[in-house]
């Protein structure tokens, strides 16, 4: 396998309710950036990670499209969907195109219109990442499922409501610091229990926002790197894991853990000949505050059971231990399902260069994303390392 | 790159309105046959194409979904879309994966179940393979594009209803040979000439019917197949090439031609080393009868505007020159939209086994399959060989 550099990233100006551009747009804007940062002059092959345009804004072949408007066709040009890690099974898709020879200059996007059509509907897209059969058909939605999470992950280790509104947050105060963050806005813990509750004890400041957004990023063989990377350092994809569970989650063997992630980011930190204590920054999956927690304890950041203890310490906030979505994370920054995982790679890039302003990790050389879908069925980790 | 080769192949028994099985069963039953056929005991990473099932059942996360309900879950599994090209996309995802080392046995497979919705609907999602901004926002179906197609193709060349008429006709008796096929009944020309107008040139029978059904083939590195293939010879993936175009019609600088075909067929002959007239069968996507006679065109298989002629003097067909859908293609063995690309290379490795019974095209080690989205905004194409 070729070793694989990310040399561009890019993302749309902001992420948010944006009315006034389409689906398409969003993503050209992005990837332009990218190929504009990466300093390019052509793509050889094409990947965008989209969780659920058909029911979003009524439209497949994803692929093709955005090649079309990015005027790069006849490149090849492939959608990959895995419910929310959509944007990291991209990444991964890229990243084994190149890996294996095949293509040389690959672009990577992650993009999704959520705010054409109105809340039912997007709250019945979303539902398609759980079991339809089992879960989505009986009326639960992921607010209803990640409450389960939380009620569990408080009865076996005494998590806390202050400690789930904590990740909230401190995303919040992260993401005040971020100019493409959806909702800056600085919160309390007191806000958070104050706020209407979606499904208890998830508070709608527990809850990720629904986002249009798109990320895009550059990658190429390691030792063509220098070619490229025009406008900062590449990146080296160190790391790479990916795995899956059942969709549904009653199925769990174990309903506190996210094994996936914990799957996932053993292959990747395996790959990259790196521990969990080496890592500098992550970007995770804070689609809910319980997630964050769990995802804390599935990485191995802390032992099983203390990621509440954990968040309360502040051990993951920004000049902390090992600072966790210093973009802010789905909760401030955005949620654009399907170009999530994408996002988290340019915030790690973007750090990993010393980019980031008032935000930044000092001195972080190396950093971690983790992506996943649904409940955790699937969770896609890299890690990265700047050359 | 590492050679690839196919070690096992699999379908669900039977295409067609598949009311008692759900979309979960089909493609399980379909993996299943696979993994049994190639006789390996485990699975490292797998892949689902499959097009618009947030739409036709309601379900995303398809890759998790299918590693679950095949047991197979923790393994990486991701779902491809490519429109109709989902299943030629999927089975060029699990080839990246072998070839580039990432993994040995990979599990490609397809699916769409598509009649669990009424024809509006389905009309509806097929068109998200259409520019949703400029095609199906305006009204213009599937059939409406196709017919588009043919009009101009015949203005051009000369191409006749008749001949048209002829790719069905000799679809469905290779399909009455096809114990899987959803439509196996023969018919005439004038069958197809009587039969109720859908859109001007295309008669009902000029069109592929929705279909439910999924397919699946195993693949590993070619050094290695020798191991598996335990009920067939193994066949080796000597050529692919994947291609895109402008996702609307209206906007091609060519309107009676499917360039992005031409375009993966020649990157695929080049890796091969083969030329068209080295194909002794071919797989490809007669979505609409016009489509099948365009394809010929865009394989190199004729010359530009002779498709119309080569249909009518039989070259096309079991024991013509190059005998083109033995299967019964997607117009007599049905068009189950994300499976259809892996269908494709199921016939092509059963027929180089020789496994064909009437339908045989005697002696042949070589074929192609040619699979595409929308009207061709998207198209893979692979050469296959028997070791």
């Amino acid at each position: 396998m070729r070793d694989v550099a990310i040399v561009g990233v890019g993302m749309n100006k902001k992420w948010g309710e944006l009315w006034e551009d389409s689906f398409r747009d969003i993503y050209v804007e992005a990837a332009l950036n990218a190929i504009e940062n990466a300093g390019v002059d052509h793509i050889d092959s094409m990947y965008v990670g989209c969780m659920s345009s058909g029911l979003f804004v009524g439209q497949e072949h994803v692929g093709a499209l955005m090649a079309d408007y990015l005027a790069q066709t006849p490149i090849p040009a492939t959608r990959v969907e895995s419910a929310c890690a959509s944007g990291g099974a991209a990444l991964r898709a890229g990243w084994m195109d190149v890996a294996s020879g095949a293509h040389d200059i690959v672009l990577v996007g992650g993009v999704e219109k959520m705010t054409d059509v109105g809340g039912d509907d997007a709250t019945y897209a979303l539902a398609t990442a759980s079991d339809q059969e089992w879960e989505a058909f009986s009326g639960v939605t992921f607010p209803g499922l990640y409450a389960m999470m939380a009620v569990a992950h408080m009865a076996r280790y005494g998590t806390t409501s202050e400690q789930l509104a904590a990740v909230a947050v401190k995303n919040h105060a992260n993401g005040n610091l971020n100019p493409r963050a959806q909702f800056p806005a600085k919160i309390t813990v007191q806000t958070v229990l104050d706020s209407v509750l979606v499904s208890d004890p998830l508070h709608i400041l527990d809850c990720s926002p629904i986002t249009d957004g798109a990320a895009a990023v550059i990658l190429c063989p390691a030792d063509r790197a220098k070619e490229f990377a025009k406008n900062g350092a590449p990146v080296k994809i160190i790391g790479a894991g990916q795995a899956s569970d059942t969709i549904a989650y009653h199925s769990r063997s174990d309903l506190t853990a996210i094994e996936s992630t914990a799957k996932a980011a053993a292959e990747a930190y395996k790959m990259a000949g790196k521990k969990p204590e080496d890592m500098q920054l992550c970007e995770v999956h804070d689609c809910f505050t319980i997630a964050e927690i769990m995802v804390y304890e599935a990485l191995g950041l802390v032992e099983k059971g203390k990621g509440g203890p954990a968040i309360e310490a502040g051990e993951t906030a920004l000049g902390g231990r090992i600072p966790v979505n210093p973009s802010g994370g789905l909760k401030s920054k955005g949620h654009a399902v399907g170009a999530t995982g994408v996002a988290q790679a340019v915030e790690v890039v973007e750090q990993l260069r010393g980019e980031c302003g008032d935000r930044q990790v000092k001195g972080a050389k190396l950093g971690l994303t983790q992506n996943m879908g649904g409940t955790g069925a699937s969770s896609v980790v890299h890690i990265l390392e700047v050359m």
